[in-house]
């Protein structure tokens, strides 16, 4: 186990282009921390964050992490064993010219930007929910909390290098509420090392992250690494003791969605002996797509398919999810 | 209580311009019955929709039924009572040039269809499932059902007459699994009586709608009829015991997903004395939002908050829905 | 040669759904006026769309004509021999949730409508221009005039009916510049006797029309109208003197774009014996694709080829075209 | 005045994120030299693009050149004095899983990649004009030529690095015919020296760039460099002796209209003295906006507004393109 707490200088704000903090064996485990999307600056209804934010300094990673053995044409696994709030606050926010529901710089309309607010979030962990207090009445409403990384990601294919606010191919800016505890997120490795990253804890989020930002908070976690040799996912997939799951990240919304809609299928195809014609069938009547983000430069969709419906004596991405499985629960009983 | 069960020249196949088959009260119960989206023909793994269907004779509706006092400006609300089943098969197939993951006549690519094909599913009532039989293999899965009509709408506004296979404002081809037993949905009026009509049975379907087709078959609905008068609700508008939702249905899909929201956060506003920046936050952080089809004319996208996130006290759309479970319960207890 | 000049109760708001004004004989010409979008009631500043003009009646066409002897599958050419207009003012405005730049009904977001406006333009006959005057400066200048009716179209197929404000396969509301004198419009015919109609002068356009409305007057028109039998064209093509254009309507603006593309790789293979791939790379050199709307319900682009970069010897759509030009010709000849 | 042509392993392949082949002075003159888009590894029918060219080396760039002085939040100015083939022989081919009309890596579908095929294409300088032969029957036809870059860009803003496919705020791969001789391109410096590449040279393109590959060639080009200090442009402008032009790249197609569109009612407040809504009425009249691509990872249009239409007595972007011609004709005479 190795254990890694940024300084403050440490933080990445690309994937790719940055070099490592630090070196991981595959099949090994890391105990980290990330900071929140505002590099916690944001600690009052005041701190608007077009004030305390530099330009291009949203969304802290922590990495990125060099994985021993890692090459291109592998795919990483990253297996989440905790993901853990670490403060008792949390904070959203709007933000001029970003968001679902208002003009922005790429979908650039005439209107002035919407008002700047800041929502303070008090956090329960006893309760495991965050309040929500309204800032024009007094309606208080507690809200469950369900913890997760909203980016994750490695270096991109093609010696590009994408803003930490970007999800694409590579993983990055998902604001998927699957990539959580119990999940295992599998990467396409793209540059030796497989550089990866992660940040941008989101304590709750509803779906498509509408406003363009979650109840964003500090994060302790820890994670289970294990590297698949000599085999390239193309986008991102998650699975988790139920489900199999495809991510894609594109703009429009309905190419994200054939993203992973057509990853599933192949997916299905190549790995549980099925004709592509047959997933297209089985998934057209089973899936469940949760709409992860309409706000970030690319917009993405999670393709879901409960294992329950699915052939069995297959051994998906060669048994990684369970393996990590296996190794944190072994980690965790000591 | 009335009853209608339509002779096979009765059904019709767009919203508007077509005279009503029955004339109901409102606050009243309808019991009647739905053909599937291919008029029944299709029996066998031989009986391709291209071959056994007519251009434009897809997605018979029962109806239209004619709402005494409802005028333009009022809202509808139907409560789903019952929908159940009445046959002991379906079917599914693809159907050249439709679907969201093949050229079609929209989305106008230079590659020729995709294979045309049928699934027949059969139907377990005593499990409440269909079987996926796969057609290049042997496998088979059970899939529980969950019954629902694709299609529900009302005339449109502006004297328009759409397709059944259209979903808008008006409600159509909406194809969401929440148009349930259990759920009331509400539709703007547009015209003296409504004019609605239902269809399109689905015994289960997957997110999206993903090859164009669900599990189809006939339906026996039975449904509860209230009228909320001089309040127009301009999209359509679901809600259950647990949950108030919105339905934008428009393209691209991003668009859809605008208006269901932009429909919830007014909604909130207006009946829960939210301001609109709150309504905006709590929605970012609360919403559900499935997609329901990314295959018809119209995309459809469905926004849902939970009502344990929503003040107290309020009387949404006049309590029309907890008074129709009344009336529905009363009926059903004879 | 008929004459049809509509009185105040004779407009139609629909494609579809109305009884034909007029009989008219294919190979013949019919001289006919039509309103400008506004029904003329916005004849100063201060004459605001959202206080003159009812919902839903926007956009006033003269007609439907029935052609005698179109049928279903047959394709109707129609001629535009004088496109000229009938006033010395003209007008445009900003309209509430309309345009490209603004939150609409279908992109849908939280930010108030942007300020409605009025602009008058005087009409030179003389110098063939219009005068932009502007509202909030002093400033003004001549815009050469390019008259042409940003409306015509057919009867939909599938017994829908579609407001004058929607473009789609039948034609309607294209707000494409080619549609002006000189120009061959062909609409595939969908019902007895076509039941065409045109309006929305524009005495002039940029492309996209994008505040959502252009210079619009009253029109004063001679069309000359063929039928050919037997033969259907799927989308709108447009022809005159040096190209053949095809039209695409939908959303997003790719898939209008898309059709467009597709329909013309297609017409070139059908009519001038090229491969589809060879007409994919020759298309992909030689066009010329402006963008018609991107305001109305469907956004509209026209694909451009200039008929110097086709085979010869090929008779295009029957020569139509050329039959209309001498009809007129002859016509305009005494 | 210097001169640049690149060694064969001196192309980049990426804007941002590679060192400088050159250092210039701001008001200088460079000659330089580009490859095709394929390397020029593609002299035949049989040389398949997925045969010849490795993954990530499309579209080589001559470049990064660094321009003294040049800092963030400057802007580049660059001026097109020459712009020439220099071959006789061009080539275009389709690209499996690339095109507007085909399935992608981003709009992906069930289908297979359209057929791969080359076409070479002869080029006449005296005719100024390049032979498009058919490969499926025996027609030909001359094109006129119009050499531009296809590719033009500086390094990206936020510690970016984008693949040369990609268009974006930076420039890169905009596709654009505009960006030709007598043109000047602006694009705001997002790092010091700016790092500017150029590449991609078409003999000529129609609208989209349909099929993906324009009719592609290696070129011999001259231009002339400025540096307007303290003044960003957050999108390329281009200016040529009678038209502003803005240009907007992003995904869906709408989102690129409406940047061209936005940025041209903003360029024209801010440099010419119209109210934004006077300014919105205007364009909405005379604008021509071309769409460049739809086929890269960004869409992109141009938004063109004759300078006839604006008022007068101001000076565009500092007179910078007036200085260039002059620089430029100084250089041309000797």
């Amino acid at each position: 186990m190795k254990e890694f707490r940024p300084k403050s200088d440490q933080y990445c704000w690309t994937f790719g282009g940055v070099d490592p903090v630090l070196r991981l064996e595959a099949h090994s485990i890391l105990r980290t921390w990330t900071e929140d999307a505002f590099s916690g600056k944001i600690t009052s209804e005041k701190d608007f964050p077009s004030k305390v934010i530099e330009p291009y300094f949203t969304n802290p990673q922590t990495g990125p992490f060099y994985v021993e053995g890692a090459e291109p044409g592998d795919t990483l696994a990253i297996h989440f064993i905790r993901v853990r709030p670490s403060r008792n606050w949390a904070v959203s926010t709007t933000v001029p010219l970003f968001g679902s529901l208002t003009t922005t710089k790429y979908t650039a309309l005439l209107h002035d930007a919407l008002p700047e607010k800041v929502w303070m979030y008090k956090v329960s962990k006893e309760k495991n929910s965050v309040t929500f207090q309204a800032s024009d009445s007094n309606f208080q409403t507690d809200i469950p909390m369900h913890p997760f990384h909203g980016t994750v990601g490695v270096a991109p294919a093609g010696s590009e290098v994408r803003s930490s606010l970007v999800p694409e191919a590579f993983g990055g800016n998902m604001d998927s509420p699957e990539v959580c505890e119990g999940s295992t997120l599998f990467l396409g490795v793209n540059v030796k090392g497989a550089l990866f990253s992660l940040g941008d804890g989101h304590y709750v989020q509803g779906q498509g992250e509408v406003c363009g930002v979650a109840v964003e908070g500090a994060m302790e976690t820890e994670i289970g690494i294990e590297l698949i040799k000599n085999r390239y996912v193309e986008w991102p997939v998650i699975e988790n003791d139920d489900y199999i799951m495809t991510v894609g990240s594109y703009r429009p919304l309905e190419d994200a969605f054939r993203i992973a809609q057509t990853q599933m299928i192949k997916c299905l195809a190549s790995n549980y002996g099925l004709s592509i014609m047959d997933a297209y069938q089985l998934v057209s009547q089973v899936n469940e797509t949760p709409i992860a983000n309409v706000v970030d430069p690319n917009y993405t969709v999670v393709t879901k398919v409960h294992k329950k419906f699915l052939p069995r004596g297959h051994n998906f991405m060669g048994g990684a999810h369970n393996n990590l499985r296996k190794i944190s629960n072994d980690y965790q009983n000591g």
